[in-house]
């Protein structure tokens, strides 16, 4: 069995700098991971931390070069925008309301960006900030790292295929328990940041994790939220922001759907999970498990689909890289979006089309991201009123 | 290991007769095994089908007692109340729209009654029926089978208790996908009658099963549903009733929830599943492996509570049959709804107090039931506003 | 869905008398209700405990006429001989030493016999009752009840029809954990012969448990075991027969097998498993959660199986009473055998062929049951030599 | 919820070579993201294939410096080490003829070796491997990479703990199907050595995944197989290895256990499980979802623990990259491996001791594996004698 898709075929690694990921935080350090996994690109710079002490101690961990240890992140690129080995794209993994600024500035100095999500705290912010982008006519990559998941990959090109027929239902959950006690008084920097609504913007749990099911859901049936009808709640005394969330989706072209996020649901730790329902077929989905794709063909048995398993098509067993049986995880999905982003980025410094079956988010599911966190918090104020996205 | 909880302790059958269930119906067939059992009823009569011929020809099949197996149920309620060996109760399996006459007239006529859900086919008739049942003094039984399993049961009596604490969410569903396509126009009996609103009253989804999902969370958590905002939808041409159902829930005292039922979830059988969380703890379970509770106390690993197994309570134990490991299934749940219904039917002919320990659905959960029916179309038909039970 | 497969129709119940299973027994009850379920039996008489006080008691309990509770086994035989409305059956739910002087008894005196397993305590026995019963003319049934499942009935046809083309490997297991501690030293009557070598034979677990495994692998294979190669041991201190057994199995016609049954296995509740592999297919079941057969087409995705589902083929779908996922269990499988052997019973006592479709334990598995005991025995007393069976 | 246990804390990465693993191979690419992920290695040097002009090419494809792609690993070997800038280790994934060969060279050449497994083909030259390595004070690691899974590390601490009392029984399997058919017809690389007794040596499924059971069984007890009785299978026509073993094994200090390595299983991909039973507990765990491990203690509920949830301790904790549900899979396993193997490089380079809690496969794994291999072959041969290891 030949290690599979995925794989180390490169002409020179992209050169690219970190903002935010210094000690204390989580998904820097998974940036960086997904970025060595298929080794297109290369770690240089970094302004890790606002702190410039802590962002120093940081850098040093990971063995960064001092010189281009930055104490801030307008520092790190005005200095890389004049070295002739500066960085060509920047990874942004700060808190949400750091992503606008952070963004803008390496747009603006002639940078790719790869951003965390949501893509910004607030909807105008989010639709300026896609005005500078494809002005800029650098990539914009948005990580929500979901959907590399190659079974995810897998059912998207199914649904395209007319395997489940039409859409019906969609049932979307991310369920966790972490902040169902007041995580946020235990000094997890984790917890602090995502229940400030000054960081976080005004989603909690809809913008942490609501929005990873809304954009699964529409990345894997290709259709839209056209209106939802929310009821947000903040179960944990003192919160100020929902931790748990529950709605209603009506989508463009007339499926109904179902979208649960929670991060008081004790028992869950990440329960993404996907379930859409056609005239003609199911699929199944449960980010814990994620190398398994359930699919019942109407009046047929349920089919266990494996990644590279007998029933893999290509677009999952091009974003593979072991045989079925040997689990994928967190890491390897999210380096695919690390992987695409670089096809990408070398197509456009090269002036030429991307390759086929590139199936990245964009800076239109960031705009989908905050439009979808903004109609949660309107249709909750008005009682569940349907709210067009 | 000995059989454990139910076993065939008693003094004498409970006689009874059946008003539907002949041939081609279903839950008939079940109501005659759950009553074998635990051997507390013995079925010596039956109006088996409104068609003559074949009330005749289903009776034959079952062995009954030519003589007893009559044209009408008016005719059986006469007839066995003039005899001195004649029936103590009546089992009602018909269509939903036969519930409220054939309770009517059993109850009427002085015997107790053990009636399939939903109750009746309106909210009105529900409180007339309740009225009428409080009047007789008999015993009304309604066969939310469910809460006949012994892990749910478990699970009551868990929240009872406090393990979870106060309970913020809770997430019912009931999928299925027999109706996924037009089955009505096969010549099935079943889907024939769940279709048309004249029989089935005016839930579709939300009667047959939705009802089903509601009951066992109220039941499970001892809450009452104060609000819900629904979404029904009929997905297959031509279908005057819902086949998909989405809500979300408000709880008397702050828990929220939602609510999904459908019949054209492609891939579901009958995936009823309860998950219930509280600031202390949650549980987890689903129809189709009915042995098995998820438990998690907060900032502990799961635990897999099983029927008779090293974390069963007294509430399960106590209606279960075999030794953990030996599955039971529908069927012995639903025949500890019978076996209960003969506790409750044998305490009012002696006039005394019924035995601790029963948790029977009873005719209140039945106007709930209809209240919820009505409360789903009614905030359907208002584009999900917010209805009050 | 109407309810399929077996239900009620019949002419008349047939008598049966049971030897065993008063208070305090665990197999008694389960004989009794899976009697019931399909309403093909009705029980008149009893020989329930070899204590006199024990056997009036228990049967009082159940609702026996005490006229008809007897005192003895043989007491019992001759006066039903006598009787005009006398017992046309017994079942025989003894400790395993009891079965064989209780069927010899029964056959002798013109009765059909149904009898737990192992059949008896020594392959000696067990040829010498084979002969009485053919002699007889008597129906002979041996309650492997797990043979009684739908989907190993499905998986046994499947296997027949070449699903899986030639066998090569079966690998079944049996483990539990209720024997880890001195469970005979806590009062258990059910522990208490099961390790007693006087009542139980000369397998512990082996004859417990390990024979269940062995004749589901043949059942479902349609194979013979040729020869084994066992370890047997007795973890508990004190013990005096094996509560851990592992063995490797050839089979007639060159497959090969490993075979597991153990009573200490912490963590295990009834975990008898079989997995099936040819060289084209394999199959996978668990009796914890029996309505799913797992099946693999060479090549192909894994398929779920489920009773009466989508795959579901006659052998199972016709030993079936309710529709795909509403779970049937352990007491269904049970009633499966005791309806099949109504059948058997009712066309012998008539002259006639049973119907087809019907797959008995027969007193040739109960034979082949203790040959495989007295293997296991045999062959680790000899260090694991390979012995014949 | 931060990055725990592994990140990216090092002074300087070290310089590895590769020999094998080049285009068609499978397992070199994996080694190569392993030693990727973590950040302690940089691959600077290569033989990577025995053909030059595929030697050439593979080392393009992954962005090796021309100069530094061997056309032999003795040259390599040679050139490397008059290289101011030379590989400090190197990693050997061949097929396993070459296994000794090359770790020989490279020890004697004074460098560090990381080892596909088995260590060699026979137990001698295992054993001759071994007093080379000793002496050369060079470090010497085999890549038994499911030892580097987390809750493999959870459960190896928690027998060590006692969790399990004394250990009664272990049950290993191993479980493929990609060799039910002719495999090695269709020009697979990876079939057609393994399937070749002159590059897989004596064992055919024993050696390629037989071994990982064996080994983790003994990793996770921390007992040693004392002897084994096997039987082996070559269920395809024309293979000349094994595809197909069975087991029953004795360890020191009187523990049972069975063990089944087969390549034939259809409906496996890589069923890698192991059970392990002691008289206080008993542990399950499975490679296909390597993030739970299941833990029952006697006479509780079974428990999921979950890698970094609430009942990790620091044997898994330390090694694991993300949050608990965000799954890790085989990669990080094997890359733990690599982190592992830094560690020790770096104390043994630094002439201190490693740091506590490392846990790697080591040259002894090796002879046992080889010993295991030819235990198998021996006794298998003499129809399942028992044979020592």
């Amino acid at each position: 069995m030949a290690i599979e898709g995925r794989d180390e075929t490169h002409a020179r690694r992209i050169r690219y700098g970190m903002v935010g990921g210094g000690q204390g935080a989580f998904i820097g350090g998974v940036h960086r991971i997904a970025a060595r996994i298929d080794d297109r690109f290369e770690l240089v710079a970094g302004a890790l931390s606002s702190t410039p002490e802590k962002a120093k101690a940081s850098a040093a961990e990971i063995g960064l070069d001092p010189a281009r240890s930055y104490g801030s992140y307008e520092e790190m690129a005005t200095a890389e925008k004049a070295r002739e080995d500066g960085i060509e794209a920047v990874a942004i993994v700060t808190p949400n309301h750091m992503h606008f600024p952070v963004a803008k500035t390496f747009l603006d100095a002639g940078f790719h960006v790869i951003c965390d999500k949501p893509m910004t705290t607030t909807l105008a912010e989010a639709r300026e900030l896609a005005a500078i982008a494809r002005a800029s006519g650098k990539v914009f990559v948005l990580t929500h790292n979901y959907t590399g998941y190659p079974m995810i990959r897998q059912a998207r090109a199914m649904v395209a295929a007319g395997d489940l027929g039409d859409i019906r239902v969609v049932v979307a959950e991310y369920a966790q328990d972490w902040l169902a006690g007041r995580t946020e008084d235990t000094g997890s920097k984790q917890a602090g940041w995502r229940v400030d609504p000054e960081k976080a913007g005004a989603g909690g749990a809809i913008g942490d994790i609501g929005t990873h099911a809304h954009n699964l859901a529409c990345f894997v049936t290709g259709l839209k939220v056209e209106r939802l009808s929310a009821d947000l709640s903040s179960f944990v005394e003192g919160r100020r922001l929902d931790d748990n969330a529950s709605m209603l989706l009506r989508f463009a072209g007339g499926a109904k759907g179902m979208l649960w996020a929670s991060q008081v649901a004790v028992g869950n730790e990440n329960g993404l999970t996907l379930r859409v329902y056609g005239d003609r077929g199911g699929l199944e989905w449960c980010q814990e498990e994620p190398n398994k794709l359930w699919f019942t063909p109407l009046g047929e048995p349920k089919r266990l689909l494996t990644r590279n398993g007998a029933g893999a098509n290509a677009a999952s067993t091009s974003v593979s890289r072991l045989p079925a049986g040997h689990p994928e995880g967190y890491l390897e999905g999210f380096a695919t979006i690390y992987a695409d982003a670089a096809e990408l980025i070398r197509a456009a410094d090269e002036g030429r089309a991307p390759p086929e079956g590139l199936a990245l988010p964009t800076i239109e599911d960031g705009i989908d991201g905050l439009a979808f966190i903004e109609a949660c918090v309107a249709s909750s104020k008005q009682d569940g009123a349907w709210v067009a996205l």
